[in-house]
């Protein structure tokens, strides 16, 4: 396994990859690797000749400095798993080489980044976009993954991968879960022991949802009020936002539901009032299929 | 040479040509093709194996619809001048190709982009930098040439490709002149021959500018004051903007001059009272060495 640090060097890798016939996938990652990363390794694995995993805590899409701040960095653990799980090439640059001073170029989606996470923390997608951009120049891969929990992030990646001509397929990968459902997410070493205990309530809450949908149930705000009544029985628990959206557009879902849904899920889930700690913002989602 | 309309179909003969070591120059026009554009041929063709040439008049960087109403369409024209000059590949989209429906990414240049041409065309230049990145993406090239003579317009498309790690190197290409000086533009055939008649006013502010400078005249005030007066004396002229700047972070130039210094102008030409035709903003520019 390879880790490279320069995008020049990464540039010609890839250009001699591609010219000896070899389809690259890349995982964009910001690191703290966990089984969901690894997951989105095999996928790549499956549809390329090498997986080139990247490594890089994007300053410019945190909106909060203290998300950023305890933002977990394990560089040599993430080193240690990529090579066990077959990586070919770690690109690990420093922000001086991603966002070297007087940088002033911007990407960013329009419509698909104002709902959900792009009301909530304003700048991050475009702080997304620009980096994904920059990393899928510097990498040029035929494939890249992302992870189906960052439901909004994907739809905006693959509207941009499409919207600007990147010749890169934007693929999904699976959320994977801890056994109490909890989704993995390099966020959740930072919850408190309690908070962690009352996290599962998010995919409780999209089951229940699911479940009602299941049953008949059609109209929105019923279920978007029973998400929040079932999120509500987490103590620690406040939600960002819960809502059911257009699964393509991330519109507001109709009313009276006709098909498939995304429910949105964000959650602070707090520390006790006598525990450390800050709180920690969860994701989950889940496409209603009525 | 052959004549291409679809990003897909460039995209593999991008891939084909770079896998078989050929180095491509692109020249990104809006047609109405004339000896600049060709220069710009020129210049890519010393650069590399393969020159390639767009033609899309971009819809996004027209602020004024007059002013792309009237744009000049020559396409039949513009491909006879491609195969005499050499040109190999022309891509050549429709607008649909290039901008389809639901398109909302947009890239976008800061500081650069706020003066000058982005002070008194709103979106223009996002308009420009979107598009470049489509083209971009689509033909894949190691060298992209534009004219000198759009003097903003490279920087900002110089600063994006190095932000954005964009593998391509930008070159300039010298301003083509016509015999009375006047830098050439498919806008020039809309000028009103009277207008025509006064057009060279603009390079001989520049001059007049250059000379000052030459005898010792250090004073940014009083260059920009020689140089309105210049251009006060075609009747016909309304001057957009005439300033000096910073060559390369297009701030403004200090009081008094130390080192080079950019004249942008920027000028319209209106019909006289009594004659026909819209009024055609036409811009050059010269950096002054003191």
């Amino acid at each position: 396994m390879e880790v490279v640090h320069t995008i020049r060097e990464l540039q010609r890798l890839a250009d001699a990859e591609r010219s000896a016939g070899q389809r690259l996938a890349l995982v964009p990652t910001m690191g703290a690797l966990h089984d969901g990363h690894l997951s989105l390794v095999r996928e790549g694995r499956k549809r390329a000749d090498r997986v080139w995993l990247t490594i890089f805590v994007n300053p410019t899409q945190f909106n909060d400095p203290k998300d950023l701040a305890v933002y977990p960095r394990t560089l040599e653990e993430d080193l240690a798993k990529c090579e066990a799980a077959g990586v070919d090439v770690v690109f690990a640059p420093n922000a001086k080489e991603m966002v070297p001073e007087g940088s002033q170029t911007r990407v960013e989606v329009g419509e698909l980044g104002l709902p959900l996470c792009g009301g909530t923390r304003p700048g991050h997608f475009s702080g997304v976009t620009t980096i994904v951009s920059k990393l899928f120049l510097a990498a040029k891969p035929h494939v890249a993954v992302f992870g189906e929990k960052d439901y909004q992030q994907l739809a905006i990646l693959r509207r941009m991968a499409r919207d600007l001509n990147f010749d890169v397929e934007v693929v999904g990968g699976k959320t994977v879960r801890e056994a109490d459902g909890v989704a993995l997410s390099s966020r959740n070493v930072n919850l408190h022991p309690e908070a962690r205990r009352q996290a599962p309530v998010l995919v409780r809450a999209l089951e229940a949802a699911q479940r009602a949908v299941a049953s008949g149930e059609r109209d929105s705000r019923a279920i978007v009020q029973l998400v929040r009544r079932e999120i509500d029985k987490a103590p620690l628990a406040r939600i960002d936002y819960a809502e059911l959206r257009d699964p393509d557009s991330l519109g507001l879902a109709p009313a009276e539901l006709a098909g498939p849904a995304l429910l949105a899920l964000a959650v602070h889930f707090h520390p006790p009032q006598d525990g450390d700690g800050a709180s920690v913002r969860l994701i989950d989602n889940r496409v209603l299929y009525p």
